[in-house]
């Protein structure tokens, strides 16, 4: 019987060329994926993500879902993908959904997490997982700016592709600092977020917190409507996709 | 003017053979450093670590050192190394030291760490960096046998090179156990370790910590003075050269 599985995965992006599935060329975490379930049912299933990563970029807790008759037990698939999975990538659950659920259309939120070592020293276990800036911040002008995008926007400025023809329109509805050691830990929880929007977001704030733009910029820089006005894309390094909200759910 | 020069250095030994040269081949943590000092000073120049690390073993602070003309400064010669030094490999400082100073024969103490996860799922971000036991330990019945090795015995049972010519008498000062969630961090301190000494502790260690021998054999294992009496050699991916300690420094 074909059933409509929800699996959450954890994934080191750092050798992948993102989520999204590149013809028959590119190594991407939804080919991945894609290849073991049709060794598992002999044929094609398509798995759709809560949303595409981009190359390098990592998750905690990535969400899908897909469509297959396996005729396992929900357990049994978790282990399948775990022993065929390189290990980088891991399945963390695997769980039975309606039908009509889709992980992308049904998130209500998401929140990236975009992890800053701001001490001089490189830490050689981090290199992959933290941007190195090397600098100190200033976490209240970073804040104050933060505070700026909060609700809907039209986050035109901070969205990546030149090209997007459908809404630029985004809620954020929170923007958390964090300090752990010389860490700065930023996380964004928003309804959705355009192609590179977290890492352009995160680049304006370093530049605020390094003193190098003004708190009140991000306000002009959101009302101009141009990628031009913003700071730079911060690394991928530095960002985990860490958790995907849906409704009646925790 | 030659000086003697002591260098903290902190790596990632995932991909390399180990600490020690071996004659041309082999990609080794002593033949990246030897091979940047070549190209600084135009000769060759030998470094000498504080021990050798495995294949696979990690380090946060390893500590060699080396006699060189360099004309440079400690900060440059940090910057230097930091520069052609591949990203998981990093210098922490440069310090210049009377010329008998020697990383090793001054050695006073040494703390490596071993880290092991016990919950049921793969953490991929730690993969590399810690052992996947997936099992629940009993850190009382580990802390019962580890307190039976504590002092200077023969540790010919813990000592992987069965060729072993020289003394196999060590001083183990202290073993400590900290969980940090579903992790065990196991931290050994003493005066030197033979070749896998700190993983055949392990591996026994954990067989005694999920029920499979009873702490008491620790004693036992010790005076049987073999190899074949002592438990399994835990992988290199969970240990770390943590610190060395010389006599009148921290």
């Amino acid at each position: 019987m074909i059933k409509n599985y929800k699996i959450v995965l954890q994934y080191d992006g750092s050798r992948y060329d993102g989520w999204q599935k590149q013809g028959n060329t590119g190594n991407t975490l939804q080919g991945k994926l894609e290849g073991i379930l049709l060794k598992l049912t002999g044929r094609p299933v398509e798995v759709h993500g809560s949303g595409r990563t981009d190359a390098g970029v990592h998750a905690l807790a990535q969400t899908a879902n897909f469509h297959a008759d396996t005729g396992m037990t929900e357990d049994q698939i978790r282990a399948y993908f775990n022993q065929y999975l390189p290990e980088d990538i891991a399945v963390l659950s695997v769980e039975t959904v309606p039908d009509r659920f889709h992980s992308r259309l049904n998130a209500v939120k998401k929140t990236y997490l975009y992890r800053i070592e701001m001490g001089p020293k490189k830490d050689v276990f981090e290199r992959k997982y933290c941007y190195g800036l090397g600098k100190p911040l200033s976490v209240k002008r970073m804040e104050e700016a933060a505070a700026c995008v909060l609700g809907e926007h039209d986050f035109k400025s901070f969205c990546g592709n030149k090209k997007m023809k459908k809404s630029t329109v985004r809620t954020i509805s929170d923007i958390t600092f964090e300090k752990e050691g010389t860490k700065l830990l930023i996380r964004y929880t928003g309804n959705g977020f355009l192609y590179h929007m977290v890492r352009i977001l995160t680049g304006t704030l370093i530049e605020i917190g390094l003193g190098e733009r003004s708190p009140q910029e991000m306000k002009e820089i959101l009302l101009k409507l141009d990628r031009q006005a913003a700071g730079f894309t911060a690394p991928p390094e530095g960002l985990f996709l860490e958790r995907v909200m849906y409704e009646d759910r925790e």
